[in-house]
């Protein structure tokens, strides 16, 4: 028990100081280490099978919806990236340029790829001539570099990891409809995968991406209250195609443009799964990413017949979880304040009175309840607890969301509520971005999202008074 | 049959002009597409799936022997790529430079990595404390960078993707072991999964990685008769070790330095398996890593009845391997030269009359041959079927290579063969550099390999005659 209270008080509390215990959960659960490459982070092994994860959940259900992975060049010609005028001013204040190959200058600066819809245009122009060509839905994933100022592992790093998707399609409509399957995708696999409840809506104007006609999201809340963009979908409408020369011969034996969207999640996932799920104790991580879903940890040991039959136990669960089992010297105690920091979903305890009853013990990461279960149960009892855990983190999340979440029609009180609240503010606007700014100054929030489901319904801006029917969510973020 | 000839007359024939066959069919079978970014190259779906079938498998050999993944900063500071002496030296006149971050020029000078071994080395010197804490096996999968001169697809170009494993060892002796079963996993998987026979051995010291101790190689011989390196697995003995001051406390309570290791393979490997099996009908693809294994094409299919019964056998062969349907307007002739350029190993023809008969006809890519099988036995004969192709493929490429290996004892009959044959040469070599070089200048060969069973036989240095009982594999390589 010594051991374990160790363990514990290593990482600060989140009550005292949710930044730090947020830095200190990256590192003490091993998920990260820092380099002399400034502003880069080390993903390490227990904190990239986390991403390994997500990218084979991810990338399936991509793969279902038609979607083809690629692999593009990692460097842009200067060039290139300037042939789209608003694209470039979002993205060329933050991107790293190669100016040297071996000794020699380059005749023409390359930037490391800050996002990739640059290549993707030039290659589409090639290959697509004919509306036979369409639609095409490619992916890739790989590492992309911004140039920020300051850094947060997960969130907010020089270098990230991420996918990143671009299709071109024959008509406005397929594009719109591309653009909010794949925020689709996106959703699900955050509420029915990560146990994370999102907002699914669009950005407004001033928020969206760089050269984009309208950007999606979906928008989560961590525990503090602070917003955290989870993956946005972008319809570009014509422009790059327009800028680009992209076009296919129709059916009707005319030259038309092509519409094209993009959509992208990150390794800042990692980031939301540890600020909505993570507690004083350090990790809870959502079954169907954790490296380790359960952990065998056989007590007192060192008696006859303990470990074998632990192990026993173990070879059985392996076929239906991601199982270990820790038999090494260290204390029962020490291992579960380990496991518990790692955010393993389940620990099954099992000593010499448990083997007598037929029986393990077998606790949820998340809860912490125990619970006694005949070994013979086992294949249908753990299977059963692990969803059963998804929907718990979910609906956890949900009721945090639910308790920040705040209705605002006068400014003053909202001001009031921006100052003392941490949360989501609903409030109508008007749609004009003078009054975005304004709200920025005066409240120091941002507009997150405009949800799909509660646009309509009639009210007065928050900051002009102008009567209007859209709403939306405002809030800090990371 | 028009449209066949068409198909099959737009590649070079490979004894025509095997670069320019090569060239032909990477583009032809939609593997990569160029761009504006010299040298570097587009991977497309078909080539991309190919690499994703590569990753799968080995990283499942990997984790076998106990590795993990994880990701490094894609830079690497000046002064960190300099700690170690003989490593600099042979990257510094190939890395690509950054020296811009937004309008900053940077204090220090960044280099996109053209291998990792110093940012493992500098995450390892901090992570490793005690002799409980190896051995340390970390691999990762990524693009990395070096500024080539002239490039070719997949087997030269100034980016590509690979992977790079570095551990890291108590001892002399477990470092040694780590780099031979590495070596091992490669053949293993060259012969298993790709059906390319490889030599293993030792490289000389001159064709050995900069700073390592000793290299060790797959080595593979083309249809051409030229030589490629298939992956590599290095011996860093305590090198870098020393220069990192990467230590550890060993159980007599003494501080040692730990013993290293790297291995890779990247894209490359897909060169080697086009230019091994392909011929002059386009790519031949082993099933373990073809995209499609199997495409089932109707014959007559506007006859009533026939694509219904193709689609359900197609749904049977779906659940025993990749498989895809083709029902387009396309003539079968069409179809047949299209899935021939594409290597896929086997075609299912099904029309009204094998539809009657109860059967289908099945044709191998490698040889061409036909099968007649009964449709009760789809389950058992396409299975054995894509097995017999990979044996298939590896007799045909061992046979080559026995074909093209001249074994030669005097000099002047080594620079004859040399110049008029394309394959490997056995000499026996004194084992000093000049020599080396010296038969580079007269044969204009480089030596490929030093096979492990074929060491310890007594013979005279093919250059100078002085006796030895090394035995070194010479050739040209790509």
């Amino acid at each position: 028990m010594a051991n374990e209270k160790k363990m514990v008080e290593q990482i600060t509390s989140m009550e005292e100081d949710f930044a730090k215990w947020y830095t200190d959960v990256v590192k003490k659960a091993d998920l990260i280490d820092y380099s002399s490459v400034k502003g880069c982070m080390i993903i390490r092994p227990y904190g990239y099978a986390i991403w390994e994860n997500i990218q084979r959940l991810l990338d399936a259900r991509f793969k279902k919806t038609g979607v083809e992975n690629v692999y593009m060049p990692m460097f842009i010609p200067e060039s290139l990236l300037n042939k789209e005028k608003d694209h470039v001013e979002g993205f060329a204040p933050e991107v790293a340029w190669v100016t040297h190959g071996g000794s020699e200058p380059l005749t023409e600066r390359l930037c490391v790829r800050p996002t990739s819809e640059t290549l993707f245009c030039e290659h589409y122009a090639n290959i697509i001539k004919s509306y036979r060509d369409l639609p095409k839905l490619y992916n890739q994933w790989c590492s992309v570099v911004r140039w920020e100022k300051t850094t947060r592992p997960f969130l907010r790093s020089r270098e990230f990891l991420w996918q990143e998707g671009h299709t071109m399609h024959a008509t406005a409509e397929d594009a719109e409809k591309e653009t909010l399957q794949m925020l689709g995708v996106y959703a699900d696999f955050f509420e029915e995968d990560l146990g994370i409840p999102v907002l699914k809506g669009r950005k407004t104007d001033k928020e969206k991406f760089a050269g984009a006609e309208a950007t999606y999201t979906v928008e989560a809340l961590m525990h503090d209250g602070k917003a955290l963009q989870g993956g946005t979908s972008h319809n570009f409408g014509d422009g790059f195609a327009k800028a680009f020369d992209i076009k296919y011969l129709d059916k009707d034996n005319t030259l038309k443009y092509c519409h094209q969207t993009s959509w992208g999640v990150s390794t800042r996932i990692i980031g939301a799964i540890i600020m909505t799920h993570g507690d004083d104790r350090g990790l809870v991580l959502p079954p169907a990413i954790a490296p380790v879903q359960l952990v065998v940890i056989p007590c007192a040991q060192h008696k006859p017949g303990v470990i074998e039959k632990a192990t026993e136990v173990y070879e059985r669960v392996s076929n239906i979880a991601r199982a270990k089992i820790d038999v090494s010297d260290n204390s029962p105690g020490w291992k579960y304040a380990e496991y518990e920091m790692k955010g393993i979903p389940l620990r099954l305890e099992i000593g010499p009175r448990d083997i007598e009853a037929n029986q393990c013990v077998l606790v949820r990461r998340d809860t912490l309840e125990k619970k006694v279960i005949s070994l013979d149960d086992i294949e249908t009892e753990i299977p059963a607890l692990l969803a059963d855990i998804t929907k718990g983190l979910y609906n956890k999340a949900a009721q945090n969301r639910m308790n920040r979440t705040y209705t605002e029609t006068e400014l003053d009180s909202f001001i009031e509520t921006a100052k003392t609240k941490s949360g989501y503010i609903r409030a109508h606007w008007c749609g004009c971005e003078e009054c975005e700014i304004k709200l920025k100054e005066l409240a120091d929030v941002t507009s997150r999202c405009m949800p799909f489901g509660e646009q309509g319904e009639q009210g007065k801006c928050i900051v002009c008074g102008k009567p209007t029917d859209k709403l939306v969510y405002w809030g800090k973020a990371y």
